[in-house]
């Protein structure tokens, strides 16, 4: 790795014990384990990217800018990168995982180059590969991958964007012609926000109600032409430019409306369900409701994704204001030694550590993420339960990982001043970029939602045959926690090993296995807090169940975002067990308990009040973290150089080496003008 | 007001009591409040403003943006914008408080505009009012005022921002020609990221270290033209673009540079030290130190004017949120009543309403700080000690106001999905344009680190004559807070007077004034623990004691921060005391109750740690803020509309109504559907 970064001498941050300042991490070794599985397919990317071809440029209007990223996702494609995903046979190397691991690399070159290639082969063209069969793919996916056609994923309406189910969008099977006849029967089922619908797409898959025979069958997707040659819409065909947004302006995201386009009955993609030409509907599935989710299941790879592009974002944000917060001095201390470097500060550091820690845990959480991904779609661990538990931790670490990113890119931004403001300096475009990653492919608290429903189904199997009064004692006793542990919810995590006999962390009981368990518990107990207040809701109307649930929202959210937290200290604890280098596993243990203990001071209210910790026990929570800030500290800038970026990824003036620079060049000028004995002196002190 | 929105019925979301159901707020009567007192000049600027030519254009290149805001500042200078808080011998009006009224309302139209003319006549024009004197405001007031001169605050430099007393810039004085020689010595003393600096500026207001007879006497004003009429710059000085920002696109943000720049001794702004003919520097204020700060001091009206526009750029922020959150559907509850409205969502009011609350909070603040402010500048109250107030005032509620308004405009935008992506609803670049107001105009950790030195002080007066050794016993023993309780703290709130006695919010032992309790109690509690682990710094060396000072760093910034929201939460106490209407007090005092309760439930690991709350207690409050949320929740968009905004302030899109039409379009296709007898059927379900 390259590294231009200067090391300054750190004085008044030695560590609290003396066993830190032998400690250091074994940076390349680190840098393998962050990159995960995939390393080999990173490296490759970030190789690719390294040249400027690829690069985002500030201050383009976005017609400049959507015509730029249209030529560098041609380059991806002529380099082979949009074909990875795909099958052999089709000139693809199909890989699941690696295939989304090169593709979050590309938010290092430009977060619209990511999404743009994420709508064309993402989502469009895996549209055609998951949801379509051989003859679409034989017709088709070449074209897509070569880019040959440029397509729109059309399932988002003006009208309907989380509840997709809801479209109002037909597909009207027509048996005279054998056709589908496409329309959108008002304005608020325009498709809308679609990249590539406002220029570039000559192609869309269109989600729409399918209705044969008087029958609708629910949502099905459909490969519907949109644009000629010559980019002029088909007859029937028409649309809008989204215009600018906050970020992505590379995209060029649009709206499209469809007035009775008819389709050959072929180009249903048909996979979950088609239509013979009678107009006779069959299916494999035969609950549509289980039929509609399996067809977004397949879909699933766009949060997958969002989750490892986030983490990296916060990495190069990260890499950026700690870089400038090791050089970068402001204020003298009053001691003599000059004026003081920013990471210096107590609050600096804790600004900034804790956000490093929180990116190291999502990183492993990540991989294993991408690990169970490549199962699933890669075919060696397809079953109904792993696709199913593949979703869940898609749903629950993508809201974490994104929300992280904004808050890690917005605080680094500040904790560089008006430098951070420039966009040379990346992070203001960065936060631009990703500000929408918490919103689409599954808007956060929709997801959370999600992953909440699911805690309460696992909740509820643990009472499988009890009758529904031994489910309400156990609902609200204190026996219910016995019975749900081990239960079904942790899926990532391995058999716990307690580090506390070896690692040098224990101290205050508030060593690993207590961090975990209090975690844990802290899932567990608001779950069955939820499970307890909802199960009266069968001898509820409808609208008062419903209020019932309303209620609980809230609790049910909270409770399913600490199960994401959970899964990442465990994947983060997994990683460190897997470490043999002593440093790197001493100042890795410090840095997994900083985030640990960062989630349990988060929390801390809640564990006082349901007695999970003492106030002594919890009042040290708090400065156990000012101390791990502090002895991590001298290993802010390994931690964040473990990332890998080279020079060429982070680009940012202000993380160069400028800063301490201009420092030495002033410093030099002061020097030469106290030998020169012509310096002026200071104004004396009034007498008083 | 022009009011456009549709207020639908809002089924599932009747409050808890039954008086809620009476109550409403006199929607008028709380916009005069808001508006506070200088209403008339806050009118006639958003009058003005309904004016497309000052509205932001999306899109536009940031060249071409800023040759817009020039040309809506020179609009601003016509109509008499500029000249407001300048004396009336030069045109101007002489209203301190007015001017930076009309001057926050810019912030509706384009943040740009507000900060370019913010440069022109609160920065330059004002370095020149405030700091020069009579000879200096002859020569130049009315070309400022009039743009004329266009002009650059030329104060930060690239290596030194937040500390201004060790910039690098120098002005030597020569008294051969009588002339002061401004010159950059090395790279970090560019000045940097100054408005009007790029292109427009003709002249600068430079700070540099005065020199006279190799005599540094610190860092004072100077007036120096920069650029001939045709823009090209004068010999000797230099400078470069800023380029692209994160955001205030239409500000020419740039470097200047100087190499030995002459300009004639009277060019130094010599309000508070003179430097005669012969090189004799004199001064009305014979301390260095105190005559920085003063000199500083006199510029505090940038930070004031930061948190009134933060609050109403946060009211923009909700206006927009939470009139499509009452309209927009998504998810049918099931209980056959259709899809529901999103603000009756638990969640979805969970994440507005508080934040709501916060903006009305800041809003009655703020007005008491811009009366402060108008004591001062307009010499009805102009004392040290009022200054001092002020300053401390402006730098507690800066920073919590404009870090509140980056979290606002990020959970609108977010609680509006997509939508809230696209430009043209707004969220997006007023949060882009508002980022750098946590950073400008003093950095938001520096100014609540002023605020604790004065907290500490303050807490220190209360021990004068006391020995060591019982300030240390004070310092540390629980009669600290009896000590304490009724310092100089508190300037803003009046007399309490409980309301427990009518109003109805009177519950769980958690009304108004067990609230100001414990809000008073946090920031005493806090600052004497602060003081007490401070109290040996004295013995220590200077390193040791700047140790033991940044360890408690974070605390004291968190102490700064409560006093800040003790300010904020009696200034909204006081407002509410004013109200005769009983609908609207009884309203807004929920919604008081709702600020106070926030505050509380954010730092309620505090309270239980410190035992000021108990667990019963403190179980409450969320719930409590739970069931506000519920009861606010039909009054929400009276109270978004109580800002006053009309249609052309707000020009949000998805806030104008059309998210409400397009449903009932989609409503009426349905309902045709249904009755011409075609609807499709639902598919059957499959037998089990």
């Amino acid at each position: 790795m390259v590294d231009t970064v200067v090391r300054p001498a750190q004085p008044g941050s030695r560590p609290v014990a003396a066993e830190a300042d032998d400690a250091r991490i074994d940076i390349p070794a680190v840098t393998r384990m962050l990159l995960g599985t995939w390393a080999d397919i990173r490296l490759e990317a970030r190789e690719m990217i390294k040249d400027s071809a690829f690069w985002r440029i500030d201050g383009l209007s976005h017609h400049a800018h959507r015509e730029r990223v249209l030529e560098q996702t041609q380059l991806l494609a002529d380099a082979g990168a949009g074909a990875r995903a795909y099958p052999t046979e089709y000139g693809g190397r199909n890989t699941n995982g690696g295939n989304l691991a090169g593709f979050e690399e590309l938010v290092l070159a430009d977060p619209s180059l990511q999404i743009k290639s994420g709508v064309q082969w993402g989502l469009f063209g895996s549209a055609v590969l998951q949801l379509g069969t051989k003859k679409h793919h034989d017709r088709w996916l070449r074209d897509i991958m070569s880019l040959k056609i440029p397509g729109a994923f059309a399932m988002t309406e003006s009208g309907h964007g989380s509840d997709v189910q809801s479209i109002g969008t037909t597909a009207t099977y027509d048996p005279e012609t054998e056709e589908f006849v496409i329309h959108t029967p008002f304005r608020g089922a325009w498709k809308d926000y679609l990249g590539n619908a406002a220029v570039h797409g000559k192609a869309a898959t269109v989600f729409a109600q399918l209705i044969s025979k008087g029958v609708n069958y629910g949502v099905h997707c459909f490969f519907v032409p949109i644009r000629d040659d010559n980019g002029v819409f088909l007859p029937g065909v028409g649309g809008e430019d989204d215009g600018v947004k906050g970020g992505l302006n590379g995209v060029d995201n649009g709206r499209l409306h469809f007035d009775h386009v008819r389709v050959p009955r072929e180009n249903l993609l048909n996979r979950y369900g088609d239509v013979a030409p009678d107009g006779t509907y069959s299916s494999p599935i035969a609950s549509p409701g289980r039929r509609f989710f399996t067809m977004l299941g397949a879909l699933v790879q766009g949060r997958v994704s969002l989750d490892g592009s986030a983490t990296w974002a916060s990495g190069l944000a990260l890499k950026i204001a700690v870089t400038y917060g090791n050089q970068r001095r402001q204020f003298d201390s009053g001691t003599g030694t000059g004026e003081t470097v920013l990471l210096d500060y107590a609050k600096h550091r804790r600004r900034l550590l804790p956000l490093l820690a929180t990116t190291y845990a999502q990183a492993f959480a990540h991989d294993e993420l991408l690990v169970k991904f490549d199962g699933v779609f890669g075919g060696t661990a397809d079953t109904d339960e792993s696709r199913e538990d593949l979703e869940t931790l898609a749903a629950a670490l993508k809201p974490l990982s994104t929300w992280h990113a904004l808050a890690t890119i917005q605080e680094c931004r500040e904790a560089c001043g008006g430098a951070g403001y420039m966009a040379e300096n990346r992070l203001v475009t960065l936060h631009q970029d990703l500000d929408v990653y918490v919103t689409f492919e599954g808007d956060n608290n929709v997801l959370l939602q999600l992953v909440g429903k699911r805690l309460l189904s696992d909740y509820g199997k643990q009472f499988t045959g009890k009758d529904a009064r031994a489910l309400a004692a156990y609902a609200v006793g204190e026996t219910a926690d016995k019975i749900f542990h081990g239960a079904g919810l942790r899926r990532l995590g391995q058999a716990f090993a307690d580090l506390g006999s070896t690692a040098r962390s224990v101290e205050l009981g508030l060593r690993a296995h207590d961090q975990q368990e209090l975690l844990t518990d802290r899932v567990q107990r608001m779950t069955a807090d939820v499970a307890g207040r909802l199960r009266l809701a069968s001898r509820l109307s409808p609208a008062q169940a419903a209020e019932l649930f309303n209620e609980n929202q809230v609790a049910l959210l909270e409770a399913a975002r600490a199960h994401g937290e959970l899964l990442q200290w465990e994947a983060f604890t997994d990683a460190v067990e897997r470490v043999e280098d002593e440093g790197t596993r001493q100042v890795l243990t410090w840095l997994r308990d900083l985030f640990g203990l960062g989630l349990i001071e988060k929390h801390l209210a809640w564990y006082l009040l349901n007695g999970r910790l003492s106030t002594q026990r919890a009042a040290a929570v708090s400065s156990y973290i000012d101390r791990l800030c502090a002895r991590l500290r001298p290993h802010a800038q390994d931690l964040v150089d473990a990332f890998g970026f080279e020079p060429e990824h982070v680009r940012a003036p202000i993380a160069s080496g400028q800063e301490q620079a201009r420092q030495e060049e002033a410093a030099a000028y002061y020097a030469a003008l106290r030998a020169s004995g012509e310096a002026p002196v200071k104004e004396k002190k009034p007498a008083r």
